[in-house]
């Protein structure tokens, strides 16, 4: 049977110039919706859970084709408010080779991140779910939506909700000190916490002794202390870090480690050539959600995830469109890439 | 000999559901650039003028795409300042035959909304110019524009240029009230005023008596009423009317009067089957500038300015990409169609 | 409060070749999803009802296809059963002017051809439903899919929901014969008959009098005859006539009639420049299921829907992708498609 | 059974900015291939003829790609001689309402165009057909292709077989002058002769003594007093002559005139709201052709290639994709443009 | 002088969703045509053979346009039948890195599925050919295709043609033992047998003692072995067998043995980044065919049929556009990629 | 402060098939404009530079979309002169993996090959620049464009104005014998040499005594003696040699050296993965002169102009669209292709 599972975050309207064209040669976009929450909220619904999105979106028909993109893929939207001034946007350049890619943020404004508390009713919107998930990036949005995000958690904690963060710091939304005062109050309620190899020292000045990520060492024993010391720091249940070796903007190494608070288990690396990789670290979360949600074993958990973020690196745009069968096949082995009739 | 014209206001990015289709259908958004004032820059410069656009853009990809689209066409960008937050935006979708076009807009906070008027050395920019146009939609985009408006005429005025206002009154951008005040000043400024049939009414309550738009009764004498008030009030030198007729958002009527304090003169009526409609304002404009420039007669000159806004319907975007020879071709009377081998 | 509403049907994938091309000229097809009583159910959707639409599609990517195209416009889709062979086909060559639009039906052997009657279970389906519509292309699809429709009607008769019917005659599928004893079973259960002028002759041998729809005349005491015969056989408590006058493939006159038992009442009758005419007649359903259950008067209810399916015929694919507050601007009179900003 | 025709002319590289853009907003080209003999092989092919187009094209991908163009469409390219510089192009802005479609040729220097007489066969082509046609526009690509045309036109009186001319003078490929010396040499060999209404005045300076075009005053007696000058001086068999009334870039009258030495036959006059119009004349004689090979009455002849050249006005490219069943059912009288299922 | 080589099999509709979108996503369809059997006549074609593909197809616009599309590309249609319920469709989305690409049939009813061997004139068909070609996806298709297939090869032999097989073994459309049943008798009739590493295991069982795939390990002795097998026991004159490594979607090693009963001749192997790689053994078997044909030694055949493969996996569609100096230049060792000039 | 910067030579329209799709297949083409020298001037603009293209082009459409689309990148245009006959096309195919990228040039009878030394006023055009380039095309476009660029190297001298060639030579324009007269003459006046491995032997039989292209092996010592022989003749100040290793269509490797008559300086070498290896060559020509005129010492020369051509090989078209910081980020060591937020 389904679960219910709430995010909570921005969706934003995505612009893409088309086949590698750098912007100033576009002259069309390509069009989607993403951003964090929404990205983990699809995985899940294809994963067949039902996975509820929550945020606010202006009352106009570009809101509106936010909200039918969440549909189209099984999101429910039941609980996503109108009103406030703009949709967020993001414009993405694909990058390629040593070309990286490039995003320029038009978010600011945005009807959620000017949203207030009273805008959502915590209670209601958490009836009956089993895992409640937000990332670094909500918080960072206002001040009043940091609040509305605290509120969440300590509904879903006094609800026993699991509750799950990906750290995501984003530099260009708020300085390290507000982070870290933001979100340390957060991370009391949260259960399950996701990062790259970077967040945990960005926002909580974390690192482990011996990780020099621009010499790409990556040493086991350093993500177990940076780990280690998250979860005691927060009292948490698990720790995943995701693990990206950018060879270039067209072939990255993915791999992922979890951790909870006994052992250290470290997935299968993926070697990607990369169709879209917006979306990847979020593909993660969703999978390592679905995973704990249904039972898996640490092992199979992060390897589940992992699978299912790799596969993301191939599909266009910020959601992930693949199975749980899909993800299955990968993870237990067959990487061949064949035909499948 | 060109001569040099400038104006001044927003470019926005405009974002189009290519084929006909409504925002909630699109996958993609065709990407063009434009703005009343930037509208009216382009037509001079494809008829050979030196047309200065002034506005301020973010020191970004987006709007640095805005200047190489205006570049493209010709259009000198020197004065452009770059800094503040983002690029306007509309949204576009066009409608057809019962079906309106509508338009999203997503300008607040656009880099010239928030531009000081410090930002542009009038003085310089205006150096050797002959003419100065700007419409009623920039002062309406925030006091700080508006006063770097005011600025303008005033030194345009001093100079001995001449000065050209688009009324185009934008309820969602301010008030009539607001409007009145804030134009009434600046109009004292202006030699040239253009409009069409409701502008006058909207910004200066000042009604032809007869005319009754909803019945599409348009009255010659009733519109020399208006352009006599204006004229008047203001000490114009010139005041032109477009005249729309809209039989639906495929079939349009267009023409337009001149009154020049003695005599109204009026257009042939065109009637257009639509690709584009946005921007045909504004071509009217750039039209009626390029003939008083360069020493037409009012009936040639207001001729020579509808035709150019009937071709601009046919043309996607919001620039007139046009000839003077194109346009002539049609002032005097070629409106076959016949293929140009 | 929003009403459930329930259609059944097929949901076909529609491939059209782009930019009026025909099909031998195609190297890319345009993708969309639709059949007569899903695009009813979209309407129906898009003006807030509670809309489902149940049907049987193959369980493959193509199948979930559909079901995401439904969910994308907001029609629920918890009813549709996945199974069976394939989904059907219909490739729609676009017509201009006087070259006719072709349609090519590969629909045979579709899952919901060959469902079966134990498929659906229709007091679940049913339950608090204030509405249920079919159309004659539902029974025509099989012997077994006309039981699991006749089943359908007569569980709503005896649970007090209204049934509505668009008679829709395709040669294609059935025999007259066939047709009119299939149909004259089901219509015993049916309130509401919508058909064009052409179907009750074809489907019942019902004939005005005085009709001469090759000669385009159209008499108002004729099509009160057809109404008033067909009411009389089946006991209806409506019936809706919609009237296409095809003057090209680009340029058609719309208008319909409605007949209540007592008085005809005829709508105003649009002359719509064409962009995809398709699902015409299905948004006249929507828009006047629409009305009825929100209570119109029979004028109201006539004009709201024949201005939906007015703007229908400008929207790209089956289905009507327009708002009650659009389609009451267009049956309150502005048909002047004036830009919306 | 099929009829052996052969056509001798140029195929061009057709490039043409998509959506209605201007040359100079255009990104992409869509591309056909096209020219006035090439249609109409393309046009017989299309009614099941055995059509041959003989030219030249260069020894490179883009001579090939020409030839699978023809290929595509069932005509034979067995004579097509490979060799010389390049491949002709014309590039095709397609206008609409009062903007004219705009035709750039880069034609100079072809294959064709330099092609030698000893380059065909014409013995070995001819052998076995029952019709030849050619257009003014071979001839005066150039001397030697003049000469060719000439021992082409002998060749084929000396077998026996039919032949038609398409005059269609090009005032840039040569004079006026040149072309009434070269073409009233071919003429002696022509059986029928094809133009629009300017043609044979421009060619030979015959003129009908009423008309006025630029007035749109067609005369029935004048065009038939030209058909009988024409008919006169070169002792044909037949004279067509098309009559366009252009409207506007986006819709035309058309209808044609046939004089078969005794009457004069006029067609059905149709207004077509126009896709793309090149080709038109050419889609013309394409269907004249087939008429009077399949032994058509003049009436019915004339009926025919006017009802085949006006759905060509409604489809993408040079040529004309038609079936007989579908220029007969328009011919016959249903240009209702109903959709056919 | 070109060679008369028929092949017999299935064309399909090919759909695929464009830029690596997955079904669920596409709004378009790129649109092609393909089939085992008429890939390979379309390689002949482009080596200068005369290829007959041999088919049946529904008599509408989409069978017409299969036909047009093989006739693009130079192959003979000429004994393509018409009739049936339609054309066969299969749906492919095109997987990247750990991505596998989707194919979803949709081929059931098709015209040649449903063929009665009545349709065929195999003595009018095979007149004068020198090679026949079919692959076991034929026979797959239906017990009257098998039997016409029969009565293919019964003919050929006894007209001394020679007969090509690619086992091609599909386990959607077959059982093994089915398949070993039919298969073994055809394979009395047939010359050269082509297939990949596993074909024969899975049509008649025949494995090598050492190969195992699973594990990547080709051992030259394996494959010796089971091409001896398949020699001996259907008399045939030579046994090719494709060896693909799958590494990824993207990237696939490919080379290839051939046997003549006396040596094992192994290909050079490329590494190739994919474009598509539908058809890749087709284009394999067309290369074959034209080697052997040619009077190439078995190393300069298998090196030819192995480098025109390699090509194909970089040309979009099911066809490999190439021409046998270009085949030529990569088996003759430049695999540079140099931009040539 | 910007460097007035003068390039000359041929600007041509390029046709390029979407998707990896071959010319055969294509339905449309990519549309951009580029040549050696504007891709030069484009890498200047783009860095800052005042960059002017002289060139000449035809006065139509497609001679004002190539001055349009120079423009738009900030290239000034004012020298650009109007007349002839036609722009110049080249078709350019986009190969992959081991099928070559193919060019098919059109560009015989062009405006700037016809033109006349008369039609470029030097002194004015040189007035207060700081370098004049060009490559070896121009001169063997015709003897007239040679004689007018050895009058602007001669004027540049005179000026003291920096010169250098790209010598870029083309078998298909002109003879080894030819372009060695032509350019050992023109070569007198120039300062800083620019070419691949193979262009100082084709030119001028200059051959390093141990390196051997086909192996692979490139010695650095034998690319000083190149260097040091080239420099010796003409009296240069400086010899830079890109050298490219072709993997394959899809991969190459890429680096240069920089010989200042003392040492010489080898960068970094890159593994590209191609998008448009077009204008490589080129990019590294812009990037060099902007490190040379804004004094780089030798190694930060030749790092930054391999930085900016690896960066081309990312970018669609002819033109290099990257800013300075960007190629310095790349040349300072980041080439890991993260996302830039």
């Amino acid at each position: 049977m389904a679960n219910k599972v709430v995010t909570f975050g921005e969706i934003m309207l995505r612009l893409t110039p088309p086949n590698y064209l750098r912007f100033v040669q576009a002259d069309s976009f390509d069009v989607t919706y993403g951003g964090g929450e929404a990205n983990v909220a699809t995985s899940l619904a294809n994963y067949g859970e039902d996975a509820y999105f929550v945020t606010k979106v202006p009352d106009n028909p570009i809101g509106q084709a936010a909200i039918n993109h969440l549909r189209r893929y099984g999101v429910h939207t039941d609980y996503i408010v109108k009103g406030g001034e703009r949709l967020g946007i993001y414009f993405n350049e694909i990058g390629a080779s040593q070309r990286p890619s490039l995003v320029v943020y038009d978010r600011s404004h945005s009807s959620i991140s000017e949203a207030k508390a009273g805008d959502f009713d915590w209670e209601k919107i958490l009836d009956g779910a089993k895992w409640f998930h937000f990332t670094g990036i909500t918080p960072a949005l206002g001040d009043d939506v940091a609040a509305a995000c605290l509120e969440a958690v300590k509904t879903a904690n006094k609800m026993g909700i699991t509750v799950s963060c990906d750290l995501n710091y984003r530099k260009k939304l708020w300085s390290r000190e507000k982070a870290r005062i933001v979100m340390s109050e957060l991370m009391q309620y949260v259960d399950i916490s996701i990062g790259n190899e970077e967040d945990a020292a960005d926002v909580f000045g974390i690192q482990a002794a011996e990780s020099d990520i621009t010499k790409g060492q990556l040493s086991m024993e350093g993500y177990k202390d940076v780990a280690q010391k998250l979860m005691e720091k927060f009292s948490l249940k698990g720790v995943a870090i995701t693990l990206r070796e950018s060879y270039s903007a067209s072939d990255n190494g993915w791999s992922a480690l979890y951790y909870d608070g006994k052992e250290l288990y470290a997935s299968r690396k993926y070697k990607v050539h990369i169709v879209d990789r917006v979306g990847g670290g979020d593909s993660f979360g969703g999978g390592l959600i679905y995973a704990l949600l249904n039972g898996y074993n640490p092992q199979d958990a992060v390897e589940f995830a992992v699978a299912a973020s790799c596969l993301k690196h191939t599909i266009v745009g910020d959601f992930n469109h693949v199975t749980v069968k899909e993800v299955e096949n990968l993870a237990k082995g067959d990487a061949s890439g064949r035909v499948q009739r």
